[in-house]
């Protein structure tokens, strides 16, 4: 039985690199000997499985391995991540070995009918559950203690050993995908699929995301336009205005989750079954029996991380958010003393101070926020989450409300503290439009730019001036080790986020917001396509079903829009002069619309079904089937007997 | 093969009766014979292979059957609807015929293994699963159609050619368990495990549902008696006890999810599969293809159904909520009538009059509600719901709907337009006592007296003077099919949720109402439990794992309660008091107290668990190990490739 497998190893002449590991230089022999035995080593003994060659460099240092992998072995890696795909009759189906006829494209020599992102998923996977079996250590390295069960990639990333693993660039295929996403001048929507195909779901659904929210705002943008050109400021228009806000963005948002649906159930995502989540690399705890697994492992107490949250980090992060209003209320004196000064000496010099207060708020307001960053990451850490989704949650959790009230605690200080409507407007447009710019700078043309000098330099010392498809294996694996990683979509929905609130929350006094978020979206879209394609390390495939988290928090911001909308509607003059009697009369019809606005937001969302019906059809099948399979062996079973 | 099953007709000598089925009087021979047959026959040739028996009557009519089983068929059966049972280690897992050695208290031999509840839920699924093969139509009767996969039972039903099936009762049993549960008199919890082994899981959820509401309830009376007995009065007080209120009634309900996944997940329907749900008895349409079974059955067009729900049944709903507030306003009306009335004329006829618009309303509500409740009856089966859940969703959400109006319109009008606390506090308190006290007899007295004068009619004709248990299993029989049939939980639940309603949407204004809802629920607990075990006909037990759509109604109301506390408490004249200058500041006070409240009821919903954290664990290890077989399965194919 087991010796049916070795012909995996040799049986496939056309080694194809896929993923890039990096040792650390100056590794041990007998620690890189027995790494590379546990990798090629058949699944029977424990092993990976996989193929591996060294990657000989110019300077004859070796401490970079290219992993492959054989057809078959793919295809059976394929089973064990749950890997989901179209059947020839176009229904989606978890992929299994013995059932691979039936599947669409499926032949045994077609050897593209894993994608490349697939491939390199499944050998991540096999990677990471590399387990030690009877291993005390590394060996080589007595302090990396390992323990049956460990996984034997992340003890080698916690120590170091491994500097990093990432998976190859496809140039061709990068040329064809970056010239069909971005390369021509065109107006249609994005090559989804191929994205998906490329870099995963998680990123194309980033991207789907990206697309059908600036589709979705061009409503809004072009509702907004006429108020610009015409200096409309009546009442009864702004009211109309906002409240179409209020409806739309709540049926954007139901509407995405039905998009989401029909994306990830092509994409096979929906269906796929969740993996049994492993203890993240940085979680540590005294080794003990997991009571689910029953498998020995760190264990940490869960009342002790609860204690960590609610006596440490949730303390903590009220004191910044404390501190974060403190400063702003610091900056509003400021601004006032400027003021002040320069109407007392009008010169030059006191003009200029004026836009002081400004720059100094900015510029501190961008410091909290990377201080804060660092100090979330760490507080998340030492709340030791056994799991990175609950990790990653915890850290989304506190990075949201931090960066909510520093980007918009001075605008509700404006419009319902100083009730200064033209200061608030003002305010709105400076920091929408300058906080976009910035970010396009930051985050995708600084870094181009900087990629781009240093390949230059690259190019120059090797030498030669071929263009980016003509370099060697060598070439191109020392050139993309040396990019930087792509860190997750944790930025890129965040700025959506923030920019929704832009749009949403003070929609009725800047209608023409969501002008200037259509437009930065389009160039977004560019930038961000330039940055995934130029700019970072390919980042591994991550299968997901929809955007977690940021559903939740979008459709929370929207009930704040709600309130916040109502509260400007009931302050503007128009209103205010039609209850001339009785200021509590309009504080109670205010009170009363919002009440129904936020009941009918509920209904409306309760309402819209999460899933199109065809694809709840195609769901009720799959389990019809499954339901029916269950019954048919049971009655096999029963005619047995 | 197939031979190896007939030994389960004769094997076992001791047939015992569970399930009783009626038919029509007069049903044609050539009927009867085909159905009896289609019972008995083996699993391989499509019958439900059960054991039926004629009921010989005293005045020799045969139109009463016996259904029993084979324990090996009903173990079979178990396997089939997927029951979960506990195993040997504690755990729980779906009963397998081939894994029974694992389960607890499993022997060959113990007949008791699967409760009576079981059996006999076990037996009306393979009857209801029991499919019309090539029959164009029901033997003896041409206008009863059949098609392939049909349900025989269920065109039988609606053909009226059988009358009913219900299950039998266990005399012994029964008479235990209604010792142990209201036999004596006695503080303590009620046998839950006890009737949820002889009624099923639905209505032992209900009454702990009941009960843990009743528990729940009492610290709010608790909280609630002083401030009759000294008479409190002050702002602050009852500004601590709403606030109090409104957190204590989000916590009861997300403790309540917590209870009821401990309870479900001992009963094994927490993790139960869902069975596939097969249309509803009343849902018809032209014959088509179902694209979910691919099976011959009647289609409806689901866009037909919701151009009747938006249409037709929303106008009537609203059009029948706008003539309930129209009646209201006429007593309103006729109140103030009668009140001048009685001013003028100063007479006992006159103050005898101040009572008649009270009566008239409280009997015009009553034939409201019944006419509506026939009305959503009807609207809700002519929506044309294929599904029972879908069709009893529709019908508790128009049902509720109404009821909320019906019951709280006048004390809302009483509240925010009459702005009249002390008529408030008076019209909630007879509405209250009185509800409960109608309903209280309505429910149990009545119908048990009813039922107890039949009986002693029934017992006389028989000419004998024995007692219940002692009854031959033809009186017995002849006795139970003439009980009334319990409709399910669905009044019991609208009575709690109004009873919620009345405790916590004025409770700032009502402290005592908890007092009363405690008391009302203890005798509720009794008098339930009367009916259940002597009015009614034994009910089939249905696996739940949730109180389902009433969590939701439960939840609802508790945040509407949050507007009207804060509301009556802004309206207080305490509350006016410490706002002399500006009613506006109060109102905004009111309104941001309110929204924090809100805010903070969310967040806390969020924040507790659904499910404690050990049946967390117990779900993880199961999902774990399922996981790892599925991984064994495939290494193992590994292995022999």
């Amino acid at each position: 039985m087991v010796e049916s497998w070795s012909f995996l190893d040799t049986a496939e002449s056309n080694f194809r690199p896929l993923v890039v590991i990096e040792l650390a230089k100056g590794t041990k022999e007998e620690t890189i000997e027995w790494f590379t035995k546990r990798i090629v080593d058949k699944k029977a003994d424990g092993g990976a499985q996989l193929l591996i060659q060294p990657l000989v460099m110019e300077n004859g240092v070796e401490n970079i391995y290219l992993v492959g992998a054989s057809h078959l072995r793919l295809l059976l890696g394929a089973e064990t991540v749950g890997l989901v795909k179209e059947c020839s009759d176009n229904s989606m189906r978890t992929f299994t070995y013995s059932s691979r006829k039936t599947f669409k494209h499926f032949a045994d020599d077609n050897h593209n009918f894993l994608t490349m992102a697939e491939c390199q998923y499944i050998i991540k996977h096999e990677l990471e559950n590399l387990r030690a079996k009877s291993e005390k250590m590394i060996p080589g390295y007595p302090q990396a203690k390992l323990y049956p069960g460990k996984s034997i990639v992340r003890r080698l990333l916690t120590s170091g050993i491994l500097v990093q693993i990432f998976p190859l660039h496809d140039r061709e295929e990068l040329k064809k995908l970056s010239h069909s996403w971005y390369g021509r001048v065109k107006v249609g929507y994005q090559p989804l699929d191929d994205i998906r195909c490329y870099f995963g779901e998680t990123i194309a659904l980033y991207f789907g995301f990206l697309e059908y929210f600036t589709f979705a705002l061009i409503p809004m943008a072009v509702i907004g336009i006429p108020y610009y050109v015409f200096a409309w400021e009546d009442y009864d228009k702004y009211v109309m205005f906002a409240t179409f806000n209020l409806l739309w963005s709540t049926v954007i948002l139901e509407v995405w989750k039905r998009m989401c649906a029909i994306l990830t159930y092509r994409w096979g995502t929906l269906l796929m079954k969740r993996q049994f989540e492993e203890p993240r690399p940085g979680f540590h705890g005294v080794l003990g029996i997991n009571p689910v697994t029953g498998r020995e492992e760190p264990v940490y107490s869960s009342i002790k991380r609860q204690l960590r949250i609610y006596l440490v980090s949730l303390p903590f992060v009220c004191l910044c958010l404390y501190f974060s209003l403190y400063v702003m209320m610091i900056y509003f004196d400021l601004e006032q003393w400027a003021l002040d000064y320069h109407k007392e000496n009008e010169s030059n010099f006191s003009s200029l101070m004026l836009y002081v207060p400004s720059i100094i708020y900015a510029i501190v307001i961008e410091i909290m926020n990377r201080i804060y960053r660092y100090a979330a990451e760490f507080l998340t850490s030492w709340e030791n989450h056994r799991l990175e989704s609950s990790y990653q949650n915890h850290l989304i959790l506190k990075v949201l409300v931090f960066n909510f009230l520093n980007c918009f605690a001075s605008l509700f200080y404006i419009a319902f503290v100083l009730f200064d409507m033209k200061l608030l407007r003002q305010s709105l447009a400076t920091l929408l439009i300058t906080s976009q710019i910035l970010n396009q700078f930051a985050e995708s043309l600084l870094p181009y730019w900087l990629q781009k000098r240093y390949n230059r330099k690259m190019k120059k010392r090797m030498c030669s001036k071929k263009t980016d498809t003509d370099l060697s294996l060598a070439e191109q694996v020392n050139m993309e080790k040396e990019m930087g990683t792509y860190l997750g979509t944790f930025d890129d929905y965040l700025e959506l986020f923030l920019q929704f609130g832009y749009v949403s929350l003070f929609s009725c006094v800047y209608p023409l917001a969501a002008v200037f978020a259509v437009l930065n979206n389009i160039t977004e879209i560019y930038s961000d396509a330039l940055k995934m394609c130029r700019v970072y390390k390919r980042p591994f495939a991550e299968p997901t079903a929809s955007i977690g988290v940021w559903q939740l928090a979008f459709e929370t911001m929207s009930v704040i829009s709600v309130v916040t909308n109502c509260i400007l509607i009931g302050m503007s003059p128009e209103v205010d002069a039609l209850f001339p009697d009785s200021k509590m009369d309009l504080v109670l019809t205010v009170a009363l619309v919002e009440h129904l606005l936020l009941a009918l937001k509920f209904i409306m969302a309760f309402v819209i079904p999460d899933k199109p019906r065809d694809i709840q059809m195609k769901l009720a099948k799959l389990e019809f089937e499954s339901l029916e399979a269950l019954k048919q062996q049971v009655r096999a079973f029963q005619m047995q007997l």
